[in-house]
């Protein structure tokens, strides 16, 4: 037998209580889960102090960009909000014990399919002090437990965050370990939570690509994950050429860093002529530039011309790769080869090809005449999400308090033993 | 860069073939698929003579346990079962473009949940030859693309029985790269189809102990496992004493093998010296062997002492565990300490206590007055089953055609942009 190391000990330990602490949590009524987040989040408000102090360390402490820094760094208008995060989910539906389905068999056994928690689940994210909050909100209303392993960068804002939310949670009569984050940074316990097979029931990572990538290669835990999210918005021939301009112009510029943000321009050879151009002028007046194919410079030809990667580049920047196409099969293709089954966008007046669209796509978010940037669980009406799946299995797309449940079998009979 | 296998460029093959094919599938009718099960089964049926020879041949070379080899051995009346089997699979409903969820935004915005086949599935099994058909339907009927390793025991019989499968697929006009077989039982196979992330979607297991084991351990890629079943059937105090008996009988002995077999029971101690003595009578009618715990042997006396890890033992076999316990509370703190999550059961006429009990476990099956063994596919109503899931993501319990679909969101506008 090997020797645990301390971050595996540390980690089972905080397994167990986890897990005792969530068959606890799974009992609880609605109005228990969300008297504690409220209770929690007047217990965020009244740490202010003590958080803001822990973060002016961390971003003290920091080295990096500009950009990172500016997320790092919590105001009392932050805290604030994420106190209002945590009444927020408050207030949502209860995702547990919806009866998802319900049937009666012909010997009488009556058959429910019933919402429940998925148990423990591990959160490991990047730098905006924040998430650990909203992961902790939505896992408590979904009755899961939740450890946290956030960035080395906001050690001491996510411990002095956690604090005031257990303050909150013991406050409420629930188990500390309903919450826990990581006792350091160290690599070390990211390594332990990704082998804990049988201790955490999920694995939700956050972050760049090298995290997810990490956590994907080294896990033994299922893993909800988002990877890659290169969109495209096709225009078909028979778009509204107003809409067209605003759809591509929104989908790519509102904002270019999110994962639903548009990277590829698709558009019709019989209207590239007519439309191109203005939708070039639009992206061009807000910074945007470009990598074009031969017939997309062949009609705007101060394009830069695309090379063999661009399209399949998730930019998350000012830039858009742009390809002329014959039709909705051909756009299809084009998508099938170069996407990544995220978040894919027709603009078109033709009810026909957009349903052919809709229907021979395999992306897990699928619009007609609509921006990509819909691709979000607040656009959803989810109300809060914890991130965006790409992976098949279990959940795509906006991960929810829904998305937060798995579903147990209940059956009732009256003495039925089987043949 | 490393060098890939043979095994590994043959899976890159056959998984890139799967992905195409598994495109087309999806666009499919359900009219086009069920048409395809029923020539397949025809071309099984029409085959049978080669399918017999090269089960001849396996069997022949096999040198395990009678009841492998029973497993094993076809016959005409097996390879008919096997076509009857696919027909019974096209006569299920289809488990494609069901809306799952349908809602309107305050935007105007229309939101769907359209259940859609998972893409490329892997499949590992041990010994019996018919599991490949049974999957090959279940996962074409669900739009999914198939790649089946089999046992080395039945390799033989496995390629004959895909050679007919895949000639009634090409007689349907559908791609033959739907349903493949692994090209040989080299262990290499399995370790190129495990490492398979992006090629392959999903992976389900089915057969033993060690092969599920070492499938969870080395894989990269999303697993729908079988693991341990140690189910229990609790005896309340409110009881009918007669219904008790025939559902412990039936649970426990019924078949010892199958995963929903009772293999604790648990009895209430207010009852136990009434009821113990005959559902130890009947269960040993039926050749049951018992581990008891110092209480139930007070009662019935040559029971034999339960050990440390006998209440953690899934027998699979003609043995039970007995426990004697206090209450619905007691009851449940065992099952969560003991068991698997997987199904478990309650006696009782007193309704408070039953959904107590149904409301307060975890496990994957929770059933009221009804026997352990009803946790099967068939006895859901689902049709047939590749199997039953024992972990906590995407699908729990018996895995039928739903389960072997997700879903995408299609989301109808017009024009809306993101603020």
């Amino acid at each position: 037998m090997h020797i645990e190391t301390e971050a595996t000990q540390h980690l089972r330990r905080a397994a167990n209580a986890a897990r005792e602490a969530s068959r606890h949590l799974a009992k609880t009524g609605e109005d228990t889960r969300n008297a504690a987040l409220r209770i929690m989040a007047t217990a965020l408000r009244d740490h202010t102090q003590e958080i803001l102090t822990a973060n002016a360390a961390d971003v003290g402490n920091f080295n990096g960009s500009n950009a990172f820094r500016d997320r790092l760094t919590l105001s009392p208008a932050r805290v604030e909000a994420m106190a209002k995060g945590l009444e927020d989910v408050a207030a949502l539906p209860d995702p547990l014990g919806r009866v998802l389905a319900d049937w009666t068999r012909p010997n009488g056994l009556n058959i429910r399919r019933i919402a429940t928690p998925i148990g423990v689940i591990g959160m490991i994210y990047e730098s905006r002090p924040n998430v650990g909050a909203d992961a902790s909100a939505l896992c408590l209303k979904s009755g899961n437990a939740v450890i946290l392993r956030g960035g080395s960068d906001s050690l001491h804002s996510a411990a002095a965050i956690n604090a005031a939310l257990v303050n909150g949670l013991e406050a409420s009569g629930l188990p500390r370990a309903c919450i826990q984050v990581a006792p350091n940074a160290d690599r070390a316990y990211v390594a332990a939570m990704l082998a804990g097979a049988g201790l955490i029931d999920l694995i939700i990572p956050r972050g760049g690509r090298s995290l997810v990538e990490r956590v994907q290669q080294e896990a033994r835990v299922p893993v909800l994950a988002h990877a890659e999210g290169l969109c495209h918005t096709y225009v078909h021939a028979a778009a509204d050429p107003a809409m067209a301009r605003a759809i591509v112009a929104n989908g790519k510029m509102r904002r270019t860093g999110v994962c639903g943000a548009t990277e590829t321009l698709l558009i019709d050879r019989a209207v590239a002529a007519a439309q191109l151009p203005s939708i070039v002028a639009d992206l061009r007046a807000l910074g945007c530039d470009f990598r074009a194919d031969t017939a997309a410079r062949a009609i705007v030809p101060d394009l830069t011309a695309a090379n063999d990667t661009d399209f399949d580049t998730e930019w998350l920047d000012s830039t858009i790769s742009v390809g002329v196409v014959d039709g909705v099969d051909a756009a299809l293709a084009h998508i099938a080869r170069h996407g990544t089954s995220h978040t894919d966008a027709i603009v078109t007046e033709d009810t026909a090809a957009a349903e052919r669209f809709l229907a021979g796509i395999d992306s897990a978010v699928a619009l007609w005449n609509a921006s990509t940037q819909f691709c979000d669980g607040g656009e959803f009406g989810f109300g809060a999400e914890i991130g965006i799946a790409t992976g098949r299995l279990h959940a795509r797309g906006p991960v929810g308090l829904e998305q937060l449940t798995t579903y147990r079998y209940t059956i009732r009979g009256n003495g039925q033993v089987r043949a």
